[in-house]
């Protein structure tokens, strides 16, 4: 470890972010001390005249420490190396608002390759003030019925089909018992099957299969757009009795999210990661961050699919999702991308119960034996949380 | 050139999209074909059951290139290599709305770190469907009183400081001439200094050292949050008088900048890059997606500062932001991020008279000098346009 810049431990009132910066050990103190008022005051900390301001608001290097593998401190510039860099914030600077919080992580930094955002602490109040789930695992789950174990999710798509196509396919997954029926995050306001119009017709559908099961699957539309169109899309859902919306906060701005979404979804959201990108680390954005903006549900790409993640990064989603965060509740993590009934109990083992699996084209590419492959995929994860308890991850 | 999948050139009407993929040479063709239906379709092919949407709707592979360096095609399998790889995509996906457009672009294969995305060329139909600027760079001109030349801008910083204090130092870069005073894009709605308090402080500042000049400074304060917080800052900014608006479109998201700001301002609307990565090329994001938001003006950080673009991008950059596009109107390429009053001369040969330079800490740094560095960058920019006619790029 080089030598920290200060030796005390941060004070927990402060914002604390970890970057990896690439740079050689030469020239990664100043790099750091740069990284610091970039992503702060955004000018020279001398010339800043006023003693308070210089004090409390600029960023800190807290701490600079050799990832494995690089070189040590002291090597020859010209190294390539990474560092891991610890730096501290004012958390009176984010101003308790989600999209100034992702600004003062990662605004102007997210322009320079070689900064990635590791990982932040967030401090007791700003945790206090971002909406966090409303409903959380426990409410997902209460939504659709469902007794202490994990859930089912399918999507509806291609895009290109129509109202009437969209609710034929609901209601099939629907008859098979899928707990949780979503439209593909590419189905949006295309003229070829308005919000309007295909949201109430795969609702009916839904509704149909349920009272022919008995069953309890709930419909998660995806929203797009502006404020302007998200509230006629919200009233059209609330209008149709969905159980859940579906929604990419980085697609649609993380303050649109958590301001607008969170206060008037009145049922879960789920959130898709959608343009989210590589250079955060995705336990930081897609677990923690969503969570804390008001995401129930948290869709990641799981490994062995069409996605790069390692099953330690989504290992690490899921954490984030889940494990204590203030007075948070915690949020369902759903591993997806490419994912196979043939997967199942390999997820299951792995999630544990408090987790809901997405598997889309696996179930589409059945063909004719599309309800019976739902079906074992509905049933399967319905039999794994009434066994022996809880399945140990 | 590798084989084309499609010999044909690929149909106006279609959105053509150019990503950039590192894999080796003998996976090119299959990495090339998932990723088109990952941004489309989402599924295999051969699982859509609608023949129709099966021939229009999944992405296509138009066009495969190694890129300069990379191996030949048929290459070693293992050889790590990268390639040109242009995919079409049917323009009615998009539903004529930008966040949508940004989903289609480059949602899901964000998350993949072999992807890149280089440029996309927005047909006819789409282009006429979004807002574009509703001022354009004569309109910013016009704004400050300008004449035919290039404008001058500067920033108020750093986060922290009261209203009094902005105002006071608004004022002084008022007095020295600079054309727009915009706030630091980190000052958000912090407790120090809440949006109603500073924004109408700092006009009234700048109102005063106009009326004292005879000049026509404007301010651009900076927009935060979601949509009902945003609504709230409009009607203060309306109130207040203020000249231009500064906001993140990546920050905020796309669809809120797109719908509600381009629709409300009144004023124009100055893009700010925060959180924009460095996945989609600049040229494409900063300059052309910005600008179809409807972006009056895009600042992006210039080379030689503290950002890594090359001299080209910044160009490619202007350049999106300028050239004929549909019926848009032009955005004004703002170069900035740690340029120097030394640089007016070097910047203006480069960026044309079409061009509004940035310069914030550099000014801050004088110190005692400030108002007389300030007045040095507003006099030499504002005379560069009243030389032998307009300066040639």
């Amino acid at each position: 470890m080089i030598q920290p810049a200060t030796q005390a431990t941060p004070p927990a009132d402060r914002l604390l972010v970890r970057y990896r910066i690439e740079t050689d050990a030469a020239h990664v103190e100043a790099r750091a001390a740069a990284l610091a008022l970039e992503q702060s005051v955004e000018m020279p900390a001398g010339a800043i005249a006023d003693a308070a301001i210089r004090a409390t608001v600029p960023g800190r290097v807290e701490r600079i420490a050799s990832l494995p593998g690089a070189s040590k401190p002291g090597g020859r510039s010209g190294e390539s190396n990474a560092f891991e860099v610890d730096i501290s914030l004012a958390t009176e600077t984010i101003g308790n608002e989600p999209g100034q919080l992702l600004n003062m992580l990662f605004g102007n930094c997210s322009l320079q390759a070689d900064v990635r955002l590791l990982d932040a602490r967030l401090p007791a109040s700003l945790l206090a003030a971002l909406p966090g789930p409303a409903f959380g695992i426990a409410g997902l789950r209460a939504a659709c019925g469902a007794a202490h174990r994990p859930l089912s999710c399918t999507a509806l798509k291609p895009q290109g089909m129509s109202p009437a196509a969209l609710a034929e396919l609901a209601g099939r997954f629907a008859r098979a018992g899928i707990d949780v029926i979503k439209d593909d995050h590419g189905i949006a306001q295309q003229s070829v099957a308005p919000f309007e119009d295909r949201v109430p017709a795969v609702q009916r559908a839904i509704d149909a299969a349920n009272r022919a099961t008995g069953g309890r699957s709930i419909y998660a539309p995806n929203l797009s757009g502006g404020p302007g169109r998200l509230v006629a899309q919200l009233r059209v859902a609330r209008d149709a009795g969905v159980g859940a919306l579906l929604a990419c906060p980085m697609v649609l701005g993380a303050p649109v999210f958590a301001e607008l979404l969170r206060a008037e979804a009145g049922v879960p959201l789920v959130a898709h990661p959608a343009l989210a990108g590589t250079a955060i680390a995705p336990a930081l954005l897609l677990g923690r961050l969503f969570r804390a903006f008001g995401a129930d549900a948290t869709i990641f790409p799981n490994h062995g699919g069409r996605f790069g993640y390692s099953r330690a990064t989504c290992e690490s989603i899921a954490a984030a999702a889940r494990e204590p965060l203030g007075d948070l509740r915690p949020t369902m993590p759903v591993p997806a991308g490419g994912m196979r009934v043939d997967r199942i109990d390999e997820m299951l083992a792995i999630f544990g119960t408090d987790t809901m699996l997405l598997i889309g084209g696996n179930l589409l590419e059945a063909g004719d034996g599309l309800e019976a492959r739902a079906a074992e995929f509905a049933t399967r994860v319905r039999e794994a949380g009434g066994g022996a308890g809880r399945i140990q991850p």
